[in-house]
């Protein structure tokens, strides 16, 4: 195929001399450094248009000091829920004319965390995080603007996008409240980490709530990992018939798939000798037969949110709710059976 | 808590005033410009080891103009494929010392694409690209090292890195053959276009290798999409019983969803009453039960293939091949029935 392979940069020079101005008034009018007349602004607009030039992040930075680069750092990127963050914030960066540098974390020690500051202190302007948990960052180090995503500890200091972990689980148990079940199990969760104490919370509540006495022995404590759904399933499942729970809340995407796989380890379906219900959607969730009823959350939301936020800081200005909660989102499916 | 807030950056002259050597010598260690003397040089390199001195992107490019900053363009980050990609490239870079940048391409049009090229043309000395399918992407403008990863079309004029599509089916086909199957269908697969095209050929190859004669009516063609896989394993189980088949190949993820669906709509499911088997592996093929075999690609080591193929061409260096084809690993689990 003939195609033209190359065709060079429009540069700043092109811009100049197409508006007959100097190259530095170019420069004032793109990065809107001080005032020049409507009228010559109006030239290089238009000489900008027509030619199609587009400003790159090196020469704007060395020009205006700004980068107009952010770094978003993630444990990694293999997990769906951090691909979606990672879409929305980046989208919203895009939009607003940012660019995003990445970086994993997962395996980082103290002494990557400071080496990742070093390097790119002087590139990005801002940073968004999606803290590991445990969470091992000295975000204190990094003197510009931060966001965090997703917290699992309380983090007052900072500016972050949270969700509603106890609105979830309560959404949850009161599902199948509402559909008649009163031996409601919780698989997973501990009562001393934030986020998951707020899920524990949640579930609690939503007994209160609709008068259902706590059952201690219907409560499976543990991680948010698959193992714990799988075990903490069986162990209910062999309780004696007059204790065996008739639902089950799960407080994750892990511990629902250990719960599922425990029930198919038996013969059984969630839905049908057993209802289920999850904190979080997955493709299992999703496309299992019956499906499963879960906890939404708005992924690519919190993203674009926490870079909304994130370029408020850069541009000066301090929203007035360090915090920002977001509402969970029940999808009701198949896995709750009405009594 | 107290601690220390706020830790200045060790800057490039305290590390010459340690050194006792000017700054222009320090810039001349670090980024190997030309020679100073070993004694000179050594006492640099203590200097920054003491006290933890990590040049910073900015400055790095300042001096050696370049940049140690790379581009990789996805068509977006909640597909798992291009999360495996993007970790698998970025864990090479970082240890090749190398930023990565980032940009999602799922909505570009030929316009997105220019802005996309003089944006980071000066920023990124080289670019990672998983094209979308369709490809719109015109290489040919990028005036730097490209590596394509995951190719649907020929790209002769390209690096590539890809997957062995044919050795795929031929290998979840010979194991439906290997475990005594003869009516074995294909579901999904375009024979048009080049990685679709592959894994038809694979299924054919396999059954030509074992003497079975092809069956058209066991051929349901269409795009990699959830909704030919429903639709073309409905219309096999709809098949007079002589006809019908045994076992099933499924061409891709989605694909293989929508033929697990329609047998869950039947109350069936992959192993018992049909043999299954799909190229790619995903969350619902792990954990159903039966769980699914399927063709794992090696997807976290085509991102760092695909990183190093391209620092080696940042570096000057051209590999001889062209084209990197990664094998396609067969994980064998319990959706294929022995018959």
């Amino acid at each position: 195929m003939e195609r033209e392979k190359i065709r060079k940069d429009i540069t700043i020079k092109d811009v100049a001399k197409r508006a007959g101005v100097a190259i530095s008034t170019v420069s004032r009018v793109l990065n809107g450094l001080d005032k020049v007349s409507p009228r010559t602004e109006k030239k290089v607009r238009e000489a900008v248009e027509e030619l199609g030039y587009v400003q790159n992040v090196l020469a704007v930075s060395m020009v205006t000091g700004q980068t107009k680069t952010v770094l978003m750092a993630v444990p990694d990127f293999t997990n769906d829920f951090n691909g979606s963050v990672i879409q929305g914030a980046e989208e919203y960066l895009k939009e607003q004319g940012y660019t995003m540098l990445i970086c994993s974390t997962k395996d980082f020690g103290e002494e990557d965390f400071e080496n990742l500051y070093r390097r790119f202190s002087k590139l990005a302007e801002g940073i968004l995080v999606v803290p590991a948990n445990p969470d091992r960052m000295d975000y204190g180090r990094w003197e510009k603007p931060l966001v965090l995503v997703d917290v699992y500890r309380p983090q007052e200091d900072y500016y972050t996008i949270e969700i509603d972990n106890a609105g979830g689980t309560f959404l949850l148990t009161e599902e199948l409240i509402k559909n008649g079940h009163r031996k409601i199990a919780l698989v997973g969760g501990l009562p001393d980490e934030t986020a998951s104490g707020q899920r524990v919370a949640g579930y609690l509540e939503a007994l209160k709530a609709y008068g259902i006495p706590v059952d201690k022995r219907l409560m499976v404590p543990g991680v948010h990992f698959e193992d714990t759904g799988s075990r903490g399933m069986e162990r209910l499942l062999d309780l004696p018939e007059e204790i065996r729970p008739t639902g089950v809340v799960a407080v994750n995407n892990l511990t629902c798939i250990g719960c599922m796989k425990a029930l198919a380890g038996r013969g059984m379906r969630a839905g049908r000798e057993i209802s289920l219900a999850a904190f979080d959607d997955h493709l299992l969730a999703r496309y299992s037969v019956p499906a499963v009823t879960v906890i939404e959350r708005p992924t690519i939301e919190m993203g674009r949110e926490g870079a909304r936020v994130l370029l408020e800081l850069l541009r000066g200005r301090r929203p007035e709710q360090k915090r920002l909660i977001m509402e969970s989102r029940l999808l009701k499916r198949d896995s709750v059976k009405r009594l």
